[in-house]
């Protein structure tokens, strides 16, 4: 299957999942090679989850179809391009390609908030309009430390 | 219990739960007010699950517990500085504060990749060792579209 193929699987999805009005518009498939792996679609409502997006849970689905949490050999196929945390998702899993056919404009446009945070990322804390506070840094550098030191450890 | 208090659990959480080293070294929780409505530690190997950190399983708890994806009236304290995906997560929650130990160059300097991974998500595609690629975008935007003129839509 081709990449226009693939990606009009993640667009059905988006838009028959959301049909009845209580999932959000977006679809996402994980492939490896010409097989599909993992499919998703926005639940955060249905779910009352608010990480619940079509991409996150894809990359689950395929993480849990492959026994690993490394997606080093598969592509991402979004409905719409992916917001920070289903980009910064795709990181840790490793994929190395994404194909998407809305753009993030196109989310704005829509009324989703995927453009602000995309804006608010690039700031640091006293520009945001989440506030952050750092305290104990000691305290937390230390649990990092012993990690690094533990022989048991398992890299990821 | 103050912003310490909390904090310190959520480092609490972080040691104890990857001194067996399958887990990575971070631990979360969400208040409200006083009140712990979700916990979570980094359980990537051990689940097999690439989004499975901390503040996301923390946010996903607190979410099932409160029966809601909007957290608005919560806190997240977690032992180190929130990834993208993390970070990215708790605005999605609508949650306005973060509490954190660590910071994200202490992470870096642990092994961890999200000072890289912030720093590709202020890139362009153009630049990102992901590569991106937009196809059949105005199929992408129809779905968008159909969900705008939805009238059982339930914006979220």
């Amino acid at each position: 299957m081709d990449d226009e193929a693939l990606l009009r699987r993640a667009i059905a999805l988006a838009r028959s999942r959301s049909a009845a009005g209580v999932n959000g518009p977006f679809g996402a498939l994980v492939a490896q090679g010409a097989e599909v792996v993992g499919e998703g679609w926005n639940r955060v409502v249905e779910l009352g989850d608010p990480t619940a997006h079509a991409e996150v849970l894809a990359i689950r689905a395929a993480a849990a179809r492959l026994g690993t949490h490394v997606l080093s050999d598969c592509v991402l196929y979004a409905s719409c391009e992916p917001c920070p945390m289903c980009l910064a998702a795709s990181y840790w899993a490793r994929i190395p390609r994404v194909v998407f056919a809305a753009s993030k404009e196109d989310a704005a446009a829509a009324g989703f908030d995927d453009e602000a945070i995309c804006a608010e990322m690039a700031l640091g804390w006293g520009g945001r309009r989440t506030s952050g506070v750092q305290l104990l840094g000691a305290e937390g550098r230390a649990v990092l430390d012993a990690w690094r030191g533990n022989v048991r450890r398992v890299d990821y």
